[in-house]
């Protein structure tokens, strides 16, 4: 790869000024206005400009809730804002949100929130965000649709600007503008962005892959990446998901060429197909396949519904009338008439498909006249419920596609080829490898450096890295505060590290309760100790244990003098002691054990 | 494949006369002794035979936990007796080990437990049935060397008869025989069971793959399971743990190669690799190239430390002397001169490995100067800690081999191409996939069928079916009591399922106390309610939740009249409920609520 620029201080000086001309060259064209008064302002004797400011909220290290702000002077804006879904850890946990107290306390400076498309891990903190600070959002027609019924659930409809944009377009942030580009990825309506900057232009590729030949006709717009580093790119933020895989990700319409096959190799039989409510695509050749074959379409789960509305209603989705039938009248068909597709493609515990895999769901019995496909990969950590649900489909008698089985699935984003392809058009001066955990910004890294980018050009950041560059230097100059927020039922934030680790401890071993009553005036207990447990042993099979366990309390009270009686936290703690040792003693397990005084 | 005697019941009675022949030579060969005298009582006119009881008691539709009784007349043996790992909803269990309730109920009639190999699934549940009842345990060498270290642990070294077996032998369990095959397997000195019974020869894989090229020069005796074929078998029970994957299993000489590789790549950098401390051929052959470039080896983990020090005492692996050094001695070494073995390849939260890389360990720093090798592939499940571990050593600067990357790592059971070649050699009647999930015993039947095997004679059973076969027929013809027992701590079955329900609704959002002392006499409530929380909500950000919700169990008792408060049961419903739809309305949680009356 040609890249010499990134070698020579004095050539580097030669690709900012490229750079600045293509700034104002897209400002421009997106705004129609003139800016050249400020040209030879900003362009400082030493070739260094007006920093920029690249703080990554959520997105790095980790998998999920992507967010990055961009500061430049006075101006903020911000790239996506998603959840990410618990750990195993995060007991009780409904989703994880980014720490937004930096952009709390900047919000005067925040000029608005750019969506690059409407997944959830770009667009699931959105609302969070927007009770807190009310700015125009930024996305093309199917990611504000889909933000539209987030804002109907939280009570924001009507009260945010939604700014609808289209590729090629061009939207001022302050002294900054953010262009959208077209990219493909397992959503229609994504978007790439070209940052127009002071400094220079940073290219964020959004989720992508490359697809030459997408369902929708509109491949990503590789020549205007190419068009831009042509001009001179100062920064390229790519998505890393995929960085571990080599070669390329297969076009979504070879899973349109397996279902031709299973379609017709089903025949007779009644199709149900699993997937991603938000892969329009992969829905759409599932209607098409349905249509061809002659046979009718009904949707389950509330999210599939839901998504099918919006995209048919917006324009995503063709399906001829009457194609979509109520799921009422399914059993008005024969088998071979039929398609239904379903949410549970992760095998997720209450999603349709689970629920007819248990023989729990109202309207599918699943039996050997069933032909399922799961038109999805499981994502890490879903592997065991998808196993389960597979397995409970198959002993039902239904025939199961899964997994890497016949291509029913390929990835949203781009393979080791993929990203040299981008790093190649791009040419960026510095590189920030983004959305993936370490490993993966580490091997997307490591594809740079095979490309020629300097090793000290390429940034792997953590999320509150504020990572600044003047279009000469980028480097991480400090540090804003930045973390995983816990919303658990309406809760936001008050599930935190001390609640977590009550919740691990009662699921691992239970709790036993202990109740005295002590007598305010003489310091005598008048009733108890009483012992409650719960999720510790089965008390009627274990009436010994809990006996013993009286006794033990009954003998620590013993030899508690009055002073003793009165001083609580250390009884407590007597009392605790005391119970703890005799139980681990007996069964090697720690339960919680919460005494509890009452006072007459 | 030639299979015609499967579709021909006359033919059949011929296969049976050979299966007979055979069953005598067998136990002639095994025993000496002459059992001709019974010969002619026991074919009857229509040649079916005095029945044989096939019981799979674990293993089946699940991974781990391995177990099957062989029943005939009055005598019962037990081919190994495995535990499984917790599913993650199975809060703060440890192990799950099968239910005996038959064999004890059968004690008498139990002649022995056979094992045919090493592993956890296989021997981590036989202290709790010798427990229970004490019969004689067989196994080959390193088996028994590795259930010792069990015995030991739980008090029952000397008190249990352990007979040592090797391949080509055959032992009496009554009027059955069991004789030992060598299989390869990721332990060595695995064995498959020929089971030679009166109503024919019944073949038991184990756990098994076939490697032409095993490290200790002993591949699998593929010539015995021929030979047994050629003679007739009446059933075969195989492996199914791989029957989804294509092709065959790599030779675990191929790891050797890579490691090679690897060692003379890292050269002047400590490397470290982790394994399953069972794999003792791998271990081995990290101990050759640690041999072959000068550098000594230290053991972590102990698991690790304990199956070594058990291996080289039995002569199953050889290292030169000083080679293997204690791990306090590893500083006074270069790194480049140094080799860590560790546990912890499936990141196990308190392994090693995951010490190591949370910089959490006393003697092993993590930094760029180390080259790490994970030398297996995660379990499922277990994809999201070992991804943590990767990415924290990576984050320490380390380097790190993982996964699917430079043949690290083969699996130990048999492929598609493996398992078809051993229906090919053994040439059963009756098909029994084993050891496997439902979708893998269902590939595996598939297979079978696709190689001549009539559906009707391939019996895809549950724990606790009894199948019995005359010879002729065979078919499920019963149940016996089978499932799962939890062992949590030193408690053995006391956590089922309302245990289990608690634990997951404490761990789901945590619970609330709420305490109130009633006078007896009086039925005045004399203190309270006071309101205790774990797991809810931090309280002390909290405050305005706790005293509202104060007041809502305050006004709930107002309305109570002295009736009510007599009748505690349903006193007790009232603050229930009133407290429960409170917090749910403000907070969407359902904490699980605790009344506790306590009378004065």
């Amino acid at each position: 790869m040609n890249h010499s620029n990134n070698n020579n201080r004095r050539r580097s000086g030669d690709e900012k000024t490229t750079n600045r001309q293509s700034y104002r060259q897209r400002t421009d064209s997106g705004n129609n206005s003139s800016d050249s008064r400020n040209s030879s302002k900003t362009v400082k004797k030493d070739n260094r400009k007006t920093p920029v400011k690249i703080i990554p909220l959520g997105g790095l290290n980790e998998i999920g809730k992507n967010m990055t702000a961009f500061e430049c002077s006075n101006d903020i804006f911000i790239v996506d804002c998603g959840l990410a879904f618990p750990d195993a850890e995060m007991l009780g946990v409904d989703i994880v949100i980014p720490d937004f107290t930096y952009i709390e306390r900047n919000q005067a400076k925040v000029r608005g929130v750019v969506l690059t498309h409407g997944h959830e891990d770009h667009i699931g903190g959105l609302v969070y965000l927007l009770k807190k600070i009310n700015v125009p959002v930024y996305g093309t027609k199917l990611t504000l649709g889909l933000v539209d019924g987030k804002l109907k659930e939280h009570g924001l409809l009507g009260k945010v600007s939604l700014i609808e944009v289209t590729p090629k377009k061009t939207v001022k942030m302050g002294c900054m503008a953010v262009e959208f580009i077209s990219v493909n990825h397992s959503i229609p309506d994504s978007v790439g962005l070209a940052i127009h900057t002071p400094a220079g232009i940073i290219v964020h590729t959004g989720d992508f892959k490359v697809d030459y030949t997408p369902i929708n006709g509109k491949p990503i717009d590789l020549a205007r990446f190419g068009e831009l580093g042509s001009r001179g790119v100062l920064a390229l933020m790519a998505d890393s998901t995929n960085a571990e895989r080599p070669g390329f990700t297969q076009s979504e319409k070879t899973v349109g060429n397996s279902f031709e096959n299973l379609f017709a190799g089903a025949e007779g039989k009644r199709i149900i197909i699993a997937t991603f409510s938000s892969n329009i695509h992969r829905i759409q050749q599932i209607i098409d396949c349905a249509v061809r074959t002659g046979r009718k379409i009904a949707v389950f789960g509330r999210s599939m519904v839901n998504v099918i509305a919006t995209a048919i209603e917006l324009g995503y989705l063709e399906a001829p009338a009457n194609t979509i039938i109520d799921i009422d009248l399914i059993n008005r068909y024969d088998s071979s008439q039929i398609v239904l597709i379903t949410t549970g493609s992760q095998g997720e515990p209450m999603s349709a498909l689970t629920r007819m895999a248990m023989n729990d769901h109202k309207k599918v019995n699943i039996n050997c006249n069933d032909f399922i496909i799961i038109s999805a990969t499981p994502i890490p950590g879903n592997e065991k419920y998808v196993t389960k649900v597979v397995n409970e489909l198959m002993k039902s008698g239904a025939e199961v596609v899964y997994e890497k089985m016949y291509e029913v699935h390929v990835s949203g984003h781009a393979c080791q080829e993929e990203l040299k392809l981008m790093l190649a058009l791009t040419k960026p001066k510095f590189f920030i490898p983004v959305h993936g955990e370490y490993k993966h910004l580490k091997k997307h890294g490591q594809l740079a450096i095979e490309m020629g980018i300097p090793e000290s050009n390429i940034v792997i950041g953590e999320i509150g890295n504020v990572i600044e560059t003047d279009g000469v230097d980028m480097r991480i100059t400090s540090r804003v505060p930045a973390g995983r927020i816990l919303v658990d039922g309406l809760g936001v934030g008050d599930v935190g590290s001390i609640v977590l680790r009550d919740r691990k401890h009662l699921a691992q071993d239970g709790l036993i309760i202990v109740v005295i009553a002590i007598d305010k005036a003489s310091n005598i207990v008048v009733s108890g100790p009483d012992i409650i447990s719960r999720g510790f042993v089965y008390v009627r099979e274990s009436e010994e244990l809990m006996d013993e366990a009286k006794q033990v309390l009954n003998s620590t009270l013993a030899q508690c003098s009055i002073h003793d009686l009165r001083e609580w936290n250390s009884l407590k703690t007597k009392l605790k002691d005391a119970l703890s040792e005799y139980i681990y003693s007996k069964t090697k397990r720690s339960p919680m054990i919460l005494p509890i005084i009452m006072e007459i």
